[in-house]
Formats: structure tokens, sequence, C-alpha cells
């Protein structure tokens, strides 16, 4: 059955939340006294929408129902996880809280506060159990943070349910054992935010140069690796107390002016605001959330690829969605594979680049060999499939976000060859299909060599089976061929 | 003529700014009294030749040679840069700037120094006019930042020299305008480190929760856009000065413990160490550093893509490289692109991905298109050359560094269509071939339309010309046909 996430307020966190639960397939009801809000909220949506499945290599379950309440109590009723997200000060938080917990029936309550502890929150509260710190990180469609604070009063059983609910909708639930203002990551970047007043206020850099600083050094590195083993790499063989031994002393330096905070006055704001806007006015904040979309859509695709960090999150996510393969019957083409055309895809037509109709044949053609037992662990024993001949047939366009499945119909097998038609299919009709030599090999010899038994047992009977099915017109075809 | 940089003090830092002289084509002459610097200098080597090449998209110049000399003067005898990465100690960095002044002959002599201002570098120096701090990040060889740092004594020239030599070697640049210990980048990574030391020793967090709670959220961001930008998009329409006003009062709060220094002892760096040892021990420091270079090289190539942040950087480097398409005689097969096989492209057998010969025939393919004028701004007029259909050949194997050309040989041209076999050579042997039919197509109308004369008058030349070469063997053939 479909769950109910009640979200409360409708900001930039808020709408956030929302797309986050809506793309993952549960229904959502937004309460925010503000006019604007589901304007608001529907552009956090469509930029989510046009970033989220990016992430995916499988399908998205199906999008749940947005609706807008006009009371706490609407918002709350029915849901099985609450998020408030309203402004960040303490008496509102304790109203709303009190408001939510008269309808909320014992289901976890977060809050995104960036600076209080949960125990502040608790205060007062009619049932301190249920309520806990989920602290996001925008954008919150696509960065997996969530800091999970409880205070001693949190049920473990309402901590538990918070993390696998998080992690459902494909974030990463960090649990911090010790409450404390601002959790762990906002008081890094409080830390730097400070320094960085500091120099824009002296002149010593601008907004700009500041910010060129750290994306083109020390991010980089931060959004795979961390600091302490970032440090640790650092360090060389020597290791972590070499390391500590070289930079610990730098401790006495007066190399920052955290120890004074700048007057935060009219005067600094207008300095750092004119100067934001030379740095980056040149773009709408539309076009800078696009453009910071994409890149992280692109940072997150590399760690995907590679299991590490943040892609590791994103591969168990799809684990747990994954559905096995179905079992068709062999009376068609068998369908091996489902796939969304990503950004990365497109070309400055805004169509799937060509050499991407192969990476989908591929993907499809790699599933059918699994299927048939020729899986990555027998690859590690020396024998493969290779392809060594390839005909496509561009007969469609795909675009952005377009979903395509494939599917792979088995024109002859014998020991050593098979011989496949695969087609790529938008809606039902080919965008391309790609008839394929692949030979069994021998890697270490480097030459063709029969398969064995357990592979032909599962690709002979298929083989056999596809043979009543239609040839397709396109198969044996030489380039510039009259069309049948 | 090939230039020499003369690189003093060979570790990690010394070793990163060696690699990347090298493989820039510049000689390097390192001076390291420390009997190990020759083995420590290959080690980071190795790891820049299995990195750099990956983020350049044409041939990288010959890679310089490598000296290593017994003393400073032999080092910087003829350098047209010297780099200082000795230990961070005034009195050592003293001595050796004196020594290399001897006989540096007034070229830049950029120091390492994460802490040092360049005023305190150039005390006593017999000229101080030479002198400044160029700071770079680990791995220097990938991240493309170096503050450059200057004291009012040091000349302008040669800032704008080393700024230029620093570009030149594929680097940012960050003009630091005022000195200041720490520069800019290391002052923020200091307030990190304090705040993540205290956090650490109070038991708030492990050093694995502190790289999570970094590396799952805010450094994704810091690494394609840095603070204020990324703040400037959180604040959404209001902008800058709604999100100042909103953050502005957290200045006041507690949130880090910055105003005090924790005490740097046995029990901390022991307490320190072992966290790190039980997150990050399970690899071997060579293999985090593998693994920290291919997701920079994924990083950068992302950004790259979208010519964005470091990305920027690299795209400039490359053009900055670039040589005219060489104005080859009609008589042969028209070679239009030349690629290495990138880390990206390879598959779990260690060979080139088969999308990727398709991706390597669109590179040559556009490369020929550009070079017949129809380019990406023609494209945007409405009209482009589609991909009608593709037979591919694979010959042979590609695998990660090789260096690739392709070749374009024109079957046949007319109004409407462009039948080109295309050739991916290696070492001048075909790994794989491609054979393409083309047509010219009005995008908007959705059907084939004839090429405009001035494309014509580029493309019939050629397709004449080509008609005295010999037919391809493999053009013509459809799948599984008896080779020729």
């Amino acid at each position: 059955m479909t769950q109910k996430a009640g979200i409360i307020g409708g900001g930039v966190i808020g709408g956030g939340w929302a797309a986050r639960f809506l793309l993952n397939g549960w229904d959502v009801s937004v309460c925010d006294p503000d006019p604007e809000a589901p304007r608001k909220v529907g552009e956090v949506l469509r930029n989510a929408r046009a970033a989220l499945p990016a992430l995916s290599d499988g399908p998205l379950p199906p999008e749940g129902k947005l609706t807008f309440a006009s009371t706490i109590t609407e918002a709350v009723e029915g849901a099985a996880y609450i998020q408030e997200s309203v402004g960040e000060r303490l008496d509102l938080k304790h109203r709303v809280l009190a408001q939510i917990q008269q309808s909320s029936h014992g289901v976890p309550i977060g809050s995104s506060t960036s600076g209080f502890k949960p125990s502040e929150l608790q205060e007062d509260a009619a049932d301190p159990t249920t309520v806990l710190v989920a602290h996001p990180f925008n954008p919150v469609y696509l960065l997996p943070l969530a800091e999970v604070v409880p205070s001693p009063k949190t049920s473990p059983e309402i901590i538990a349910r918070t993390k696998a609910i998080l992690t459902e909708i494909g974030m990463f639930p960090l649990h911090v054992r010790k409450e404390i203002d601002a959790h762990i990551a906002d008081r890094f970047l409080e830390a730097v935010w400070r320094e960085a007043l500091w120099l824009v206020k002296d002149g010593v850099a601008t907004t700009a140069e500041i910010d060129e600083a750290i994306r083109m050094g020390f991010g980089l590195r931060w959004g795979q690796m961390g600091l302490f083993e970032t440090y640790r790499v650092a360090g060389g063989e020597a290791g972590m107390k070499h390391f500590m031994a070289q930079f610990g002393p730098c401790l006495q330096w007066p190399w920052t002016k955290l120890t004074d905070v700048p007057e935060f006055n009219d005067e600094l704001v207008d300095l750092i605001a004119g100067q934001s806007d030379e740095q980056s006015g040149a773009y709408t904040i539309r076009e800078l959330e696009r453009i910071r979309d994409q890149n992280l859509i692109g940072f997150l695709r590399v760690l995907k690829d590679r299991n590490w960090g943040a892609g590791k999150v994103l591969l168990a996510h799809d684990a747990a969605r994954r559905q096995a393969l179905p079992d068709t019957a062999l009376g068609a083409p068998l369908e091996t594979a489902r796939m969304a055309v990503l950004p990365g895809w497109i070309d400055y037509n805004g169509h799937m680049t060509e050499s991407r109709y192969l990476f989908a044949a591929s993907e499809t053609t790699d599933a059918f060999l699994r299927h048939i037992g020729a899986d990555i662990s027998y690859v590690g024993t020396g024998y493969s499939y290779y392809t060594a001949e390839t005909h496509i047939m561009h007969l469609g366009e795909a675009k952005l976000g377009d979903a395509l499945t494939g599917t792979v119909q088995v024109l002859h097998a014998d020991e050593k060859r098979l011989h496949i038609f695969v087609r790529i299919l938008k809606d039902g009709s080919p965008v391309a299909t790609l008839e394929q030599m692949c030979l069994h090999v021998d890697m270490k010899a480097g030459k063709t060599t029969p398969a064995p038994r357990a592979i032909l047992d599962r690709l002979l009977p298929i083989a056999a089976a596809h043979k009543a099915l239609p040839w397709p017109k396109d198969a044996g075809r030489a380039i510039g061929q009259k069309k049948a």
C-alpha cells in the first residue's frame, strides 16, 4: 500500500523532502500557510523530476500523489512519517510540533533544523519519544546525507524506523550519537563561513576568489573522501600518526580569525551581496540550480560507477528496488533491460547520442549473457563472449528521460556462435535495432572455443524456441541496401 | 625548445610538481638529499601517468626528461622555473632559497608552503623580487588549484610569468592579492580540522562519521560551486541578502568550539589514528591513492563535459594545446581524430567497451563534419547529418592508455547522402572499422533535404578524390557473411 508523508513547511527544504518522497512512490501532503507554497513546491518538484531519475538504473516506482493541506492536522492524518521544515525559531517549532502531535499517533517526526538540539525541540512536547532531528542538505532530492539526531528521550524504535524510511527514499541516515548544537556538518559550514566573512571583510579575497579556492582544490577531494581519509592518504606510507605529527603544531599558529566574530552589519552584507552579484549574476537562480543539479548528477554517477561514497548509497537503493528478471515465456524476444535516457546520454541536438544506442544494446546483451550464466564470475574463469560484428539501424529518436526497454531475439546459436537481434524499444516501438555476432572465446589463448555445457543448456532451448519467431526484416542487411 | 623546471624537495608534493611538469613536456631536475627520493618521486609519477592523460582529449606532448641532481645548484642550472617543496620550517626554507638564488638567474621561485607568507620567505633573500608562494593541492598532478601569493617585494613580471607557467601546465593560478598566514584555502582546512578534532575528542563523532558528514553532503556541493555560490542558490529568488539575513544571526550562536584549541596530546593522536585505521585500514595507501585519483578524474571529466569550474581549466588547457587539423592530401583517408583510451572506457575484461568504439567513430565523424562546415553552429540553424545505419567490425582490442586515431574515407556522397568508412587505428592497424550511412536532414520537418552549396563545395571534392582509394574489403558486408 502507498504510504503517506506529512510535510510541514513548503520552502526549498520542505519542497525537497516532498519531491524525494513523491519520486520514491510515497503520497505527500504539504502544509504551509504561504499562498505561494504550491508554486514553490512545484518548482522544486520540477527540478527533482529532471534530476533524481538520472541517478537510477532501473525504473522508479510510480510517482506518489501530492496534495496541499490547509491544516497541520489534515497533512499529518494517516501519515507514516512527518517532516517539519518551518523557520528556524524555537517557539515556532514548539507550536508546530504541539499541533502535529495532536494527530500524529506515534509516528516519527523528523525536524530539518540546522541548529537546534532534539532535546530543545522536545521541551513541553506531549510525546517527546517520537521527536528527533533529520537534517538534510540542499538539494534534498539529490544529496543523500540526513543527519539523524535523537535525544536520550527519543525512542530507539522511532530512531530505527526513521533510518529505515530515509534509506527507503534513497538517503544516507547518519546517526549522530550525541546531540550537539548544529549537529556535525553545519559546525564545519559555520566555521568556514565565519572565516570566509573575515577574508571578504578584510579585503583578502572576494567571494569569487574564495569559491575558486574551494572548488578548484579541496572541494573536489571532499566530494569523494572526507577530511580524515584525505589526510590519511596525504600522510603516505607513514600513515595518520605521521600526518598528525606534521600538522598538529599548526594548531598553535594564528591561521584563522575564528576566535573573533566579525561584526555582521549592513556594510558587510552589501559587500558580500555585491561581490556575489558580480560573480554569479550572469545566471538566474533557476539556471544555477540546473547547473548545480547536473554537476551533482555527474559526480554521483561517477561515484556510483565506482561503488564509492555516495555512489554506494545509490547502488544499494537500486538493488533494494530491483525486481528479478521476469520469467518471460519463450514465445517472444526476451526483455532483459530497462533504462531511462540520462542527461549524459544527450547530444547538442537534445537527442540520445549515437554511441548510447550501442551502450543500451550492451546493457541488454549483458543481461542476456548473465541470464544464460555467462556472468562476471564466468568471465573471471578466462572465458567470455566477444562481439565480432554489429549492424545498427537507427529507426527513431530517444530523448532525455525516455524509458527504454531492450529485448533479445536469438537468431542462431551453436557451440561457438551466438547471433542475436537486439531491439531498443520506446513505447513498444524500436528506436534502434542491433544485429550482433558474438563469439565464445578463450581470452588467454585469444581464440574461439566451444561454450561449456552449463551455458549451452540454458542458451540452446531459447535459441530453439526463438526459431519460431518471425525473422526480423532488418537482419542480414548490408549498409545502403534497399529497405525491405 | 624544451624548458626545464628545478624541483627542490622530492616528497609527495615535490613529486607531484615533477609529474605535472614532466607530463606537460618539461624536463625536470629534482634535488632531495633523501636517498629514497627517486623511489618516492617514481611512485607519484606512476600514479600521475595513470591519471593525468585521462583528463586530456588530445595527445599529450612527449614526456620530459627526469633527472635527479645531487646539488641544488645542479637542479636549478638552466631552469626556467623553480619550485621549492622542502619541510615546513622557516630556517630550512631560508637556507634552501639562499642556495637556489646563487644560480637561479632571476627566474621565478615558487614555494609550496602552506603557512608562511612570502615576505617571511623573502627575509634576507639575495633577490626578494623573484620569490613568491605557489601553493598546490594534493594530488598536484590532478587538482588545478595553485594559490599564487606575492609580497609587495615580488616583481609584477615574476608574478605574471609564474601564472603563465602554471597555466601552461594545466593549473589554475589563483592570485591572492594580500598575503596572509595560510593563504586562503588552508585557513578553511584549518578551521574544519580544528573543529573535527574537538568532535572526535569529545566523542561526538568518529573519523568515519565525520567523513560521511562531509562527502555525502556539502563536499559534493563544494566540488562544483564554492561556499558563496552554493548559498546564493540556497537563498532562492530572494538572493544573497535574504540568505545572509537568515544565516547571519547564527554567528552569535555557540555552534563551534573554535575559540578553544584542543590539547594536542598522544591520547588524541592515538584516538584519531585508531579510528582512521578502522575506517580506511582495509585499503593500502596506494589503493586509496588510486581510488581517489579515479574519483577525481571522474569528477573533473563531469565538469569538463559541462564547461564548469575546474572543467573550464581543462578545456582551456586542451584548446591551448590543440593543433589545427592537418592539411592532409586527399590521396588518403582523412585523419580527423586522435584519442587516448580513458579509464572510463574500460570494461571488466580490461578492454575498451564495445560502445566506446562507436563513440570513437562519432568523434571521428563529428570532426569530419566540422571540417566540411556542418559544425555545431550549422546544427543551430536546424539542419544536421543524422546516422541512419552503422556496421561495425571488431578487429582488435584497445586497452587503457592506447593512442587511437580515427580516419574517414568517403565511399559516396551526393546532395542528401554521405556514405563513409571510418577506421579506428592503433599503431596504424584497425581495431575497428565502421561503415555509416548519414543523411542530411531538416530537423524541424523531420525529413531528408539536400545539403547547402557551402557544405557540398567542401564535401564533393573529397568524395571525388576518395573515389581513387581502394574499396574497403569490409564495406557492404552483411552480418555473418563469409570474410573476403
